[in-house]
């Protein structure tokens, strides 16, 4: 029984043409550990955005019935070299149900079911995924369980990484986001520290009334003096940024060493011997990432991916993660939605626009059978 | 007995006025496990620099006998607020001879010997050091001794650090400098893969007449090529870097990440999952460290200090490597100099004019008894 539907592909040619279009495909039974499912919601996040559209001129793409046509400039597609000529599918994660099974145990009994999902495909009717990473979603809706991977386990593991470093204190520069929520109310759970960087008042209100205690705005005139307090306060010298260029990590490093300098009793010209740790784990900003000498020696940038991370803790507390997400879905993990869009309707001008600016809380989900 | 000697001092003021002179003072006879150097030599390293002349505006300074005084450019000066209004000594290390020593046996021990210590008031004609950090020279001149502690132990900490991490091969953004210059006899006596940038088709020479064998010219036109290729060959995904601002830790990143996407069978948006770092162990450069998102998400830049790291080893690690420099000092840890300065010349603006622009194999060695 061969299983035909739509599929999302994204293809970068050398000479820059990024074509995004829609295509009839035909899905071969699922054998082993694999689950065929029927996808019914898909969100579009930041890690998807950047082979969707990375740096593409989408004001001046030719857009037409489920396809778009776009230029890549020329920096960031010589830098994208490794793609050229592929064809791709996108979309990490989604919710749907499985329709058929391959001969395991632990797919067959997935059939029927209502699953969260990471195929890499999920803009699509259909996906093949591996049962073993599947969320068996109950009663949730689709829509609920859309998101359950990427935002909850990356937030989670920042989580697992600051206590495996022996932190108790998380800085996290982009607060309001669906992951910054996240976060804010996983580290009130688990009694950790954390210092939100927001960008506007209402986003200070936002995570106030989830409980946040340390919100420090970035548009106001006394930034670096609400930040200095916030770490002083909470001993957070360990933190996470998507945003990636320009000089945000570098203020971070800054307000730390700030903290850590008025903690000394003799001055050092090298600076403190407090570590001072941060993650970049988005791209949000493509331009580069700026450190000036303001903080000596004491610090160390890495970039941070969740597969890697989620390889690196092994099953058990992988495992462990997943059961608290499944647990506190429309708690804790719940993602909102600011519009839903079917594939065709994902592939408009307008719809393009408004998603790739990534503003905060106004993600995208993508329903492909409405 | 009170011994009274010239000593160097330097005191940058919350106006930004930097003013370093020498005064006599009065050394207090040691105590416990303290020893009484009668300085002979002190080098000036880029480390010392920092204290001395940092970002001061030495064209413009006013020099007089055993005294300058130079004004500190506002962001400098701002970032240098930790320090206003302390007199603080200079010099990390020298040698000298021992002339009294306080109660310990390791201390009374030394009185006779000539020694390399490691004082932090090298520029002086007598210091205060501790019998644990000092090196007994035995036949070997204050000359020979003088550069003992700072230059062989980074360069060996960093061999230990690339062992400790797993790591077979090393990248040197400064291959040519002396500490470079250590580095390669290590790497080629200890069997360690090492890829020297260096900057002129001299230096090239000069490493390759030293036995090193990747040694790529950032001024040549295929220089990234040759990057590229010597990472490939050594597997250098691991390096040091003592210039901190530019874009040179960035084309270590990116030389790195082509050759990890070359090994690679499947495209991944995310990079490769080629664990790539480097340390910044100085900042002969103090412009930002610009990073560009040009490697994806498996890198770690962080800042590298000596002392910080031979606390981190223990003592028996230490100790293994302090014998290894004693019983080389005049072969893979030489030390080249390009000029001798008394205290009062090292204070006059052609010395500090040529030793501040920190030229590859330019070192000036401070005789405080000449």
């Amino acid at each position: 029984m061969a299983t035909t539907g739509k599929q999302l592909f994204t293809t970068l040619e050398a000479d820059g043409t990024l074509t995004i279009k829609l295509e009839d495909v035909t899905f071969a039974d699922p054998s082993g550990n694999q689950v065929l499912v029927r996808m019914e919601a898909a969100p579009i996040n930041p890690s998807d955005l950047a082979i969707l559209v990375s740096g593409a001129d989408m004001e001046n793409a030719e857009y037409s019935h489920g396809k778009f046509v776009a230029k890549m400039p020329a920096p960031v597609n010589a830098g994208s070299k490794a793609r050229h000529g592929l064809k791709l599918p996108a979309g990490n994660e989604g919710a749907g149900t499985v329709i058929a099974a391959g001969d395991s145990g632990a797919a067959k009994a997935l059939v029927g079911q209502r699953v969260s999902c990471v195929p890499g495909n999920a803009y699509s009717q259909y996906c093949i995924a591996d049962a073993a990473m599947c969320l068996p979603l109950g009663e949730h809706s689709a829509e609920e369980g859309a998101s359950a991977f990427v935002n909850p386990m990356t937030a989670l593991g920042f989580v697992e990484n600051a206590k495996a470093d022996g932190q108790d204190a998380i800085l996290h520069t982009v607060g309001a986001s669906n992951l910054g929520q996240m976060l804010t109310r996983i580290c009130k759970e688990d009694g950790i520290g954390l210092v939100n960087i927001v960008r506007k008042s209402d986003q200070v209100d936002l995570l106030n009334n989830l409980g946040a205690e340390h919100v420090v705005n970035s548009s106001d005139e006394d930034f670096m003096k609400q930040l200095i307090a916030a770490i002083h306060a909470t001993g957070a010298f360990y933190g996470f940024d998507p945003v990636g260029g320009g000089k945000l990590v570098d203020t971070a490093f800054k307000a730390m060493e700030r903290v850590a300098t008025e903690q000394m009793t003799e001055y050092s010209r090298y600076g403190s011997n407090q570590m001072k740790r941060m993650f970049i784990y988005g791209r949000l900003d493509t331009s580069p990432t700026i450190l000036t000498p303001s903080y000596g020696f004491g610090w160390t940038l890495s970039g941070w991916l969740l597969f890697p991370f989620l390889q690196s803790v092994g099953r058990e507390t992988m495992g462990r993660m997943r059961q608290r997400v499944r647990d506190n879905l429309t708690t804790t993990f719940a993602s909102q939605y600011k519009s839903r869009v079917t594939l065709e309707e994902m592939l408009t001008k307008d719809a393009v626009l408004d998603y790739r600016a990534m503003r905060t809380g106004e993600k995208y989900l993508v329903t492909p059978w409405s």
